[in-house]
């Protein structure tokens, strides 16, 4: 068994409800010494789609050798399938929700194994929380050092779910953070030269950082996780423009590459 | 001192607070690499009698060495006392708030212990926090691996507070979760036949898994730790039917065996 | 290295972003071992100015040989500065926001660093995250064992930024916490004689604990953190008075011995 892993946990279980408490305890029990950590547990609720950009942001910050437990999972109890995958942030756990589709497409060639529903009675007949008689169990067995052909079989990119892409030219608000900051599903690999987003007749200033505008005036600007985002400075964007997450907004990118969620 | 022990908190302390913090403080600045786990800090505010199945899910779910504060005190800087208890789930250290008595009639019989007060000066005086002032330092000291009795003495059952029983057929709502979903307050050892929940003249379909009904449709079902669950599948049926915690919800039961709350 | 590092937070991000993930990713992946510890993401979005009172409850809790990381900058971005500080409760790492200096006038002399920003490049181009890109590799360097002076140099009291200091006889409510209580700006070293606050006509009893007052009525204690606390028993002062954080109330306050925020 692997000692002291370093596990994160991405969920939409909030923090008022045992359920996270209850995944760590199962955790706690079946591994040795274990580093754990919270992504968060505020993952839009049943939109696994919206959980991409969460871990674009953070698997890159953690050690190479974590392991990573995200539960998005509209379909619990369902026919749906429960993926593990590897790549250059360690491990990952999730069910086939989209998820893994997304993460081929976006961090490139990953392995990738559909468990065994088999090798989990439990978690097969667990009608509400295959959290933590599926997936956790899964992981468990992974770091155990149990062969992972033991419990799963390599599975080909096509035959993962697939979530519809988005067209180009409307980004997808992924999130409105706590300070109302709204972010734009377009991730910058070279800055663009302009960036049109229209307020009634007004274009919003597209700008390097908060304080080259004004406080309470909005900008835009490619943030330090290099995803474009609108601002309201020391003010929430969010309730200024009434934007909630899933919500899409005309945006017009000049120059530059990236790529839309 | 034992090492590395494992410590899950569960208070109605909220996360805006520094109490949590400081509680972890108390037990970083006196135990040897404690692991300190959050099940919940949303208990609900002044309820201690609803506390009672957050911890009967939680509880089995740890390793049967934990050691387990579990703080909602209306009565702090009261002359309420502070009991210890051992059980299956390892030591538990919470006010005299009717959970003691509770976790009792639930857990089986279970070693229980009066704190002394006047083994801990500072905690009797301190008005507002007895959490780190009596408490903290009671579950430090039995880490440390002070004598029990030279803290606290044996307490019988019946000398513990009472919290009246609920009469059955009218089943406590102890939590609406983060998904909306209905948590009642009767916990099946055998399924029911049948289940009757009215939602005007219609009958709320009783099925075994979420799947088993259209989307945004109620359901309710028997869940993955043995509650009954009203559900709307991929949406809150708190919100739709307007239910929060604390309520009583009209329910009957055909065969099977349970428990009410 | 120092191994084992005990690390706390204190942000305003919130829980619903990636961001305290991230940063914990960070401290992972560059310390051995660290025990982190959450003294709460929600301190006053913005408002440096009422961290204070929670690093005052908060700091004297943990080892004396604790790291703080202690993030709320409306300046992230701007030209201000980084700063280190060393005292009683180990060391701490934060923005020159206003909070250094208001530690100096509490917490007596301290050692305090600037930060060399030409040390920390990528932290400098960070336009929305110096926490991650700055702050972070700043506490990692330091218990990496890096000598201070290598990354930082001397800076004296009046060079740190100052907030404009509260008028005595109005205090800033720094806080309404989960219970709904009302968290006074007025530190006590020796209990007043006599509070008077003022409710239309009626005074608010000033009393010794929670139970002096019937379920409902309002009261003002010296609470177990020595700051004055309005409250209604086992209710909301906060949505009785409607009273929000930032808000002054006249308090006249007879003998005894304290400080103002």
């Amino acid at each position: 068994m692997k000692e002291s892993p370093l596990i994160t946990l991405a969920t939409d279980f909030g923090y008022n409800d045992p359920y996270v408490g209850v995944l760590k305890g199962v955790l706690y029990s079946h591994l040795k010494n274990p580093g754990i950590v919270d992504i968060t547990h505020n993952l839009p609720v049943f939109r696994p789609d919206l959980a991409l950009p969460f871990l674009l942001d953070s698997l890159p910050w953690f050690p190479a050798d974590s392991y990573h437990l995200v539960i998005v999972d509209p379909g619990v109890g369902s026919e749906r399938q429960g993926i593990l995958m590897r790549g250059f942030f360690g491990w990952i756990v999730l069910p086939d929700n989209g998820l893994p589709q997304q993460l081929l497409k976006w961090l490139g060639p990953l392995e990738a194994y559909l468990l065994n529903k088999s090798s989990f009675p439990e978690g097969n007949s667990s009608p509400t929380f295959q959290a933590r008689d599926f997936f956790a169990p899964a992981l468990i067995r992974l770091i155990q050092g149990t062969p992972i052909l033991d419990f799963s079989s390599p599975i080909r990119a096509e035959q993962l779910k697939t979530i519809p892409e988005q067209s180009s030219g409307n980004c997808l608000v992924w999130n409105t953070d706590h300070f109302g900051n709204i972010l734009l599903g377009y991730h910058v690999q070279k800055n663009p030269a302009e960036v049109n987003i229209l307020l009634g007749r007004e274009k919003i200033p597209f700008v390097g950082r908060y304080q080259d505008i004004r406080p309470g005036e909005l900008g835009v600007l490619v943030n330090s996780s290099r995803w474009l985002e609108i601002f309201s400075r020391e003010d929430s964007a969010a309730n200024r423009l009434n934007v909630k997450i899933g919500d899409r907004i005309p945006v017009g990118i000049v120059g530059g590459e990236g790529r839309y969620l």
